[in-house]
């Protein structure tokens, strides 16, 4: 299964789900599937939440607490999961507020270790 | 029950639980419980988690995307789940890394709205 089709079986999957994406960490979207209805700005988004990653890993190594895995933020109208793959990438599942959370974590953790398989 | 007592409850009935404590955004604690046995520099971790914090409801201002909710942050060695309590405080509760995190995600939430107004 290429990425693409991993990305878009998670957003078929997931009540709820708007999108998934892989990124960099420089903010490049590798690969990324969108719900033609999802009503949002992708790219200001990445490049929003790949900031805050950025500060989270720098935090997590002050804090020596291992090494970065997952990353949820609510808020009162979206849910986004981030799954870190390896040092370089990390893939990421938006949702709206009231999407089927757990199922979206399990399915990016689970589906997660298939594409770092297929990037590395 | 006082906020200490409820702080309390949430370390004594969630498996893995190392602290929980209230703080500001300005990273100072409110109140916390910390298990006598957490190995863990809790200072430290408050002042990087609410820097964090900030980053995370600026981009949530500049994506339009509601108030902050939640946010949970998973590492090889811990998980932490922070419960946005008002304008100004929020919960946290900070587990090891096999803890019970759906039931301590509950926990914060139901107990997080009685300490909010607690506080209020």
């Amino acid at each position: 299964m290429s990425l693409r089709d991993n990305l878009s079986s998670i957003v078929a999957s997931v009540d709820g789900a708007m999108a998934a994406m892989i990124m960099a960490y420089d903010g490049i979207p590798i690969d990324e599937v969108v719900q033609p209805d999802a009503d949002m700005d992708l790219q200001l988004l990445s490049v929003e939440y790949t900031t805050i990653l950025k500060e989270i890993k720098r935090a997590v190594e002050v804090l020596k607490a291992g090494e970065m895995e997952e990353v949820s933020i609510s808020t009162t109208r979206t849910r986004i999961v981030v799954r870190v793959l390896n040092s370089d990438l990390f893939a990421a599942l938006i949702m709206k507020h009231d999407g089927n959370y757990g199922k979206g974590r399990y399915l990016l953790r689970l589906k997660g270790s298939t594409m770092a398989e297929e990037l590395s």
